[in-house]
């Protein structure tokens, strides 16, 4: 995608959401942000004039559209609940190796790089991993319906802890076991239900 | 704890781990690292003429060895699985709730802030998680035999997974979610195994 003709406000955010995929917080700094959007720094207190916290706000918020999207599409429809959930883990596994394992869950990154005080951001990224918790939990349905939104909530947590592990170790690897494991636990669920 | 009575290398292990647990690669700078640890710059270049990444590295080896030594404690013994299993998340918990949710795993936290070609540290993090898993699947003697090394690997994930969302949501909810989660699965197989 040449990233120029996109509009300032876009290429920012995609800026910001690149950095922060690759080295959390401190990575995604104004002039970073700047020079990999090659955009003018003037425009970028335009469209964030109160400074960081709100550019990687806006990223993340975006960020969680589009995550929410990929699991929606992953996770509906008449497929197997063995075939929708390996999709999940297999968008993510695909995402890491396009680029070489460098970069990871923008929310992820931002999370375990907050200051003491930093509830806004803090309080973006927990909307985001509740939503995307949410959309997950609702799409199980071959789970008893008490237990979807705990297991969507299991899956995300999974998902993070996933990517962070392929990360480490430059393999795709941990996703694959992380979604057998998923699976194994959420097929067990399911026989139990059918036995009563 | 009293950290100038302990030696000048320990107090900056310690300086590095409390930074890297709080805000990432970013906020164990070397300025910040020498003002926590409240001892001379130049002390530190003795320690860690490399730089940095040295000290960082370093660090990391000093937590994966008590981090292992805590799982290990947590997890060998008499008590039931559900006990020992529970152990492990508990004593991240107390941990977390200590720090009002505002440090998590160093390890997590330097993995998801690598950049590209930061190969040392990010073998130094693998052997890190690589430990642990092969610690707590050893220990995880009720599973099948065959199983346990992946199950060692798959609860390290999920600890760190569950730990960044503990800390977005400031809140010990997803680390006892994880727990549940990670006792059903364990059970299943416990179960399946004593029916064969």
């Amino acid at each position: 995608m040449n990233s120029s003709a996109a509009a300032p406000r876009d290429r920012f955010i995609t800026a910001t959401l690149t950095l922060l995929r690759e080295g959390g917080l401190s990575a995604a700094g104004l002039n970073e942000v700047v020079a990999l959007a090659q955009a003018p720094k003037g425009s970028l207190y335009h469209y964030f004039p109160a400074g960081k916290n709100q550019m990687v706000g806006a990223a993340i918020e975006v960020y969680r559209e589009a995550v929410a999207r990929q699991i929606t599409q992953a996770l509906e429809g008449s497929a197997t609940l063995r075939y929708r959930v390996t999709r999940v883990f297999k968008n993510i596994e695909r995402s890491m190796i396009e680029t070489q394992f460098s970069q990871s869950c923008a929310v992820g990154a931002v999370v375990l790089d907050l200051k003491k005080g930093d509830d806004e951001l803090r309080n973006v990224c927990l909307s985001a991993l509740t939503y995307w918790s949410d959309i997950a939990g609702s799409q199980l349905i071959e789970l008893p319906y008490k237990q979807r939104a705990a297991a969507g909530r299991v899956l995300v947590n999974l998902l993070e802890g996933a990517q962070l592990a392929a990360r480490a170790a430059a393999s795709s690897r941990p996703l694959r076991e992380a979604c057998v494991f998923f699976l194994e636990y959420a097929q067990a669920q399911v026989a139990a239900t059918s036995q009563t």
